[in-house]
Formats: C-alpha cells, sequence, structure tokens
C-alpha cells in the first residue's frame, strides 16, 4: 500500500492480546507498525458503541437528565444516552435508551453525526440522534441507575455551556448541532419512527 | 449529608482496587454505595488529565493536526493535544504540546473550557484553550508519534463538521466555541504567554 495517501502516518497491527476483561472494561494491548517500520504498543478500551438522543419538545424546550458520573465524582447535565447492547443497531438503541431514561417516545428521528470521545484510547463512536414529536410515558431505568429528568431552553443550555455547568461532550456537542440546524446551516434528514407513540 | 440536594443521585466509595496497571492505562474497580443503600461496581480508567488547543493564526485561519488514531483505526483531523505529564499545569502543558505538535508559539492564551469526554468510565478532563499570536518554529515530535500539520478557515472546519469529516469531540467543542465567541455570545479573557516568542 505503497501508494496510500496516509502511508506516512497509519499504524498497522502485528500481534496483540487482551489484557483486561473487567465486568465492564475490555483493555486490548496491541503491537503496531509504525509508518517509519519500528514498533509500539498501543492500549485502548474495545467499546460497543453507544447512542446519545437530543429530544425536541414541541414547546421548544429540551430533554436531558443530571445524573452522578463515579469516575469524576461529579452530579452533570446529560443528553439521554447508553451503550448498544449485543446486535443492537444505533437507531434502535437510540429509541430504547429515550424511552428507558426520559419516559419518551418519538415520533421523528434524524441522524446527527457520529463521534469519537476518547479515540488515544477507547474504539467508543457515539451516535447522535435528534428526536421529536416526543410523547411522554413512564421511565423505566436500569438496576442501579438513578436520575433526573429535566426541560430546558436553548438558551439555558446555551448559558450553562458558557460557563462550567455544561461539561459532557456529547451534550454540547449536540447543542452546536441544535444551533447550527435552528441557523439552517446544518441539515437534518427525519424519518418517521417505526412503531410510533400514539398521543390518545 | 442527609441535606445535601443531590443525595438521591451520589455514589460513595466504600472500597476499591487497581485492576490494571497497563503501560499506558490504570484501571481501577471500586465498591460504592449507590443513594437506595444498595452497592455496585465501578470500573474506570484513571486518567491524568489533558488539554486541547485552538491555535488562531493572525489570518484568521486555525491550525490543527491530522493523525491516525489506532483505536478508532482512522486518521483524523483534531486540535493539538496531550497529556498532562505528573504535576503540569494545563496552560504549560498547552504550550508545551502547541509547541511540540505544530512548532507554534503563542503571545496571548485564553481558557475556554473543562469537558469530561467519557464520564462513564474515565476520570479525564479536557482543558480547552486558545492561542493567538502564533509565531512558527521547529516541531518537536514524542518518538513514535507521526502528524500533519493543517491551516483551515472557519467555513471549512464548519463544513467537515457538518459531515462526518470531524468525529473527534474536543475539535467539534473548540468549534462551536470559536463560532460563539466570533458571535458575541460567549467571552474569552486573553492573559499574555509567560515567555512570549519573538518576532525578530
Amino acid at each position: 500500500m505503497a501508494d496510500e495517501p496516509d502511508a506516512h502516518l497509519v499504524e498497522r497491527r502485528v500481534g496483540g492480546r487482551t489484557l483486561l476483561e473487567g465486568g465492564f472494561l475490555e483493555v486490548r494491548r496491541d503491537d503496531v507498525l509504525l509508518p517509519d517500520g519500528s514498533t509500539a504498543t498501543r492500549e485502548y478500551i474495545r467499546h460497543p458503541g453507544a447512542v446519545a438522543v437530543i429530544p425536541l419538545l414541541d414547546d421548544g424546550r429540551i430533554v436531558l437528565v443530571r445524573q452522578f458520573r463515579y469516575p469524576i465524582g461529579r452530579t452533570i447535565v446529560e443528553f439521554p444516552a447508553g451503550k448498544l447492547d449485543a446486535g443492537e443497531a444505533p437507531l434502535a438503541c437510540a429509541r430504547r435508551e429515550l424511552a428507558e431514561e426520559t419516559g419518551y417516545r418519538a415520533r421523528e428521528w434524524a441522524f446527527a453525526c457520529e463521534i469519537h470521545n476518547a479515540a488515544a484510547y477507547s474504539s467508543e463512536s457515539i451516535w447522535l440522534y435528534f428526536a421529536r414529536g416526543l410523547v411522554a410515558g413512564e421511565q423505566r431505568l436500569d438496576v442501579g441507575e438513578f436520575l433526573d429528568v429535566l426541560r430546558l431552553s436553548e438558551a439555558e443550555l446555551d448559558a450553562l455551556a458558557a460557563g462550567d455547568g455544561l461539561p459532557d461532550v456529547k451534550t454540547r456537542i449536540g447543542l452546536h448541532w441544535l444551533q447550527r440546524w435552528h441557523a439552517g446551516a446544518w441539515a437534518l434528514q427525519w424519518q418517521p419512527d417505526p412503531d410510533p407513540p400514539s398521543t390518545l
């Protein structure tokens, strides 16, 4: 692949092993061939991927959750989100997590973007979706999951982001998407929910 | 702390141990007391923290780097960034990483925000800084580090972010900050570099 444009940057796997199979985290250490022909090791988390949902209420407010995140020792405001189950498609995961964490189901969905939140040491992708036409229902939290549901205006979210009130990356990026979409700069393709909620 | 407002969300450490001390990654498993009095375990990476720099050229373009990220198997565009050395302050790290990765030194700095990029399983903070008054110099890459330096306009970055060309979270968040600052919505406090470069 000598004519590959990124040959001066790309690292190739030549071996490796699993360092840790925790109940939750899987850590790999791979041996890689560097662009200059030398070798190095790369340690990283193998992650199944995750989704985050930007849920838009008909009155213009946005649904968020507030939860304690143990690794940072802090309660933070976030968009509803969660990891993909084995074999689960991102949109199916988005529908499930929105309903479980907030009780809301949506009539329409739009994919925004795929982001990598820790590309130096995790394979994680987060797929961001917008949801609208929301119909309230009952929260069904996982065992050991505790969170508050919030409804904030775009201006309230923007004020949080201007200070230190919005440290979560997927939530800042969702707000950016929302503002660029409202400005007419970035486009969303809406699609109907495959099993839309009734409003009766 | 029964009168703590977040008592219904907060998890408290009651024990724990180190699961892995890799050459690069440190993984902990802590036992925690949940808000309802039950217990659970939390696995996470202990991370020293990192910085990212949004370097503004006098002609309005922005300096970025392009590098291969092994865990995601992809070459991506990012703001210059790196991990804190032991005992290193974030601004000192920002000055060092900007110079090492791009060769540029800056006359002025402004802190933007602290973000958490993987709060579910990493203690990592990334501190974002703006840099301006840039003076070019020589790149000094770490052993095993390979990257291209790019100079893009804000409009070029925005076009990347509208599609799938900007998956890196700190870079999307830096672009958001730049746009909100240019719009006059979010404020930056500039401070002189403690050892500014000469332009002679």
